[in-house]
């Protein structure tokens, strides 16, 4: 049995447009590193955090705190040593308290060979997201800890389905470097919709899910609508509406919101065409002077992985 | 090339707990019988109708509508003469008026060796759909058309979307006859929902799709529920709590209100719970003297079909 683990840790696209508080997928080139380490003293300890200004103390970080969690539920006698290497950014939008509090409990299950299910790994993590926005989702954890798309489709109880990955998506994500906070971004949202619109959504949300399985790359660009969040949340975002018609323009299937913003996802049929879609959304940002980093990735399928 | 088709037009369940206005499915065992002629003389004429009291005018008829609007498009110059044979009663709400506009349609098209795609059939059918109940809707003439599960992506454009069906899957669905309007169920429905309840039934909508193409049968239970357009609805069924607690009971993955009612579909794994599932639920409407048919009946994958 290894007494530590070095792993990957894939930030999440959530949200994906219909798919408000539900979908999620898991990228492949974008993520964190993470150590995970077995120690024989009880708890949780943030040794090193690099990359971002974030807490270390292990109530305030997202990792020490679904970390806590596992260790609670757990009958391991003794703690465990986090070293953190951020490489996304705090509050971009593509999942990166996800990310830590997901890469912590999966190497501490994988440490204690594993007792515990991957849905139970949700719940820990999930801890981990109420720190960081105040409300317990799961609709980037579960992505980061199942691979590929998931669907949240209930949280009482939790139910997590796997959705197909068609095998030549890829997605393009750019992160305007502005700051919104989750929890903002989820006051400005209505409580009520209407029903209209409540339809148009779940018939939007049955389409993308059918494309998944179906592989119809055709039926996923058609079916990335979102007449409830997008009209609102896009208000927060400089430029969303040139970034979209950028994306679409060079071919992209679809584009939307990642998870509460600020950063904006297309999805593609090839990296070809995922290329093609990066320069455009990006000459948005150049033209209007907003600083930005760009991904390109394809969807993984395996979500956390151990780096050699 | 024939000159006039006998065919068996299905039943279909529309809405689907989750699937508010968005999904339908075929039944097989339950239809109607037309029969469809080509004549010289232009216009659609209804010749015979039997089983149901029914306007037999063109304009007043849902086939008959429906029919002249396939006319209207066609460059066809002669007509057609429809007999109706109807089992399905009218305003039962497994899709008596559907049965019959797609009816007409489909077999015109086979007729004129089909000049227009299945999904210009739908937006003809729709016309018929209008007349009974004020809306153009397209849940119970999308799988009539097409078979199996459909469903309505979007309206504009019309976007129809075919479903797997599992092949296991049997449905079982009770009309007791009490009478309720499609156009008076619609009024009742508030026009505005919570976000929240949203959420819930594009995540449950989205796991009956996902089940639907795994063939998952507990994750087609565990999504068949409806916190939106059911707590309403199901006011106007007598005994409609205590038929999906018996039909539960008896092994049913889930239960619901058929299209906008009175009829209660149930889904089952298999032919042999169906029909416990059928005794449980009937004996709800015995025991409060309310007088029902049961139909218990495999998945249509085909929809309509030429009867020799």
């Amino acid at each position: 049995m290894k007494n530590e683990l070095r792993i990957f840790c894939p930030a999440t696209i959530a949200n994906i447009s219909c798919g408000f508080d539900v979908l999620g997928v898991a990228l492949d080139s974008v993520g964190d590193e993470m150590v995970i380490r077995k120690i024989s003293k009880k708890g949780v300890f943030i040794t090193t955090l690099e990359g971002q200004e974030l807490p270390m103390e292990t109530d305030k970080n997202v990792a020490g705190v679904a970390g806590m969690a596992f260790l609670a539920a757990s009958d391991y006698k003794g703690g465990f040593e986090i070293e953190i290497y951020k490489k996304i950014k705090a509050g971009s939008g593509i999942g990166s308290s996800a990310a830590s509090s997901t890469g912590a409990v999966w190497a501490m299950n994988e440490l204690l060979d594993r007792p515990f299910t991957t849905l139970q790994l949700v719940e820990f993590a999930m801890e981990g997201e109420k720190l960081a926005s105040g409300v317990a989702h799961a609709d980037n954890v579960a992505p980061a800890l199942f691979g590929g798309f998931t669907l949240v489709r209930s949280y009482e109880p939790l139910d997590i389905i796997p959705i197909n990955t068609p095998s030549e998506l890829v997605a393009t994500v750019i992160h305007p470097q502005i700051e919104i906070k989750t929890s903002d971004s989820r006051k400005i949202l209505k409580t009520n919709i209407t029903l209209k619109d409540g339809i148009k959504q779940w018939g939007n949300l049955g389409g993308l899910v059918a494309g998944l399985f179906t592989e119809d790359y055709d039926l996923i660009g058609r079916s990335l609508e979102d007449h409830i969040v997008e009209p609102i949340r896009s208000i927060l975002i400089p430029g969303f509406k040139e970034v979209k018609a950028g994306a679409l323009g060079a071919g992209a299937l679809g584009c939307g919101i990642s998870g509460s913003g600020p950063s904006i996802f297309a999805f593609s049929k090839g990296k070809d065409t995922a290329e093609k879609v990066a320069q455009a959304m990006k000459e948005v940002y150049q033209k209007i002077g907003i600083a930005h980093d760009v991904h390109i990735s394809k969807i993984n399928n395996v979500g956390i992985r151990i780096l050699k």
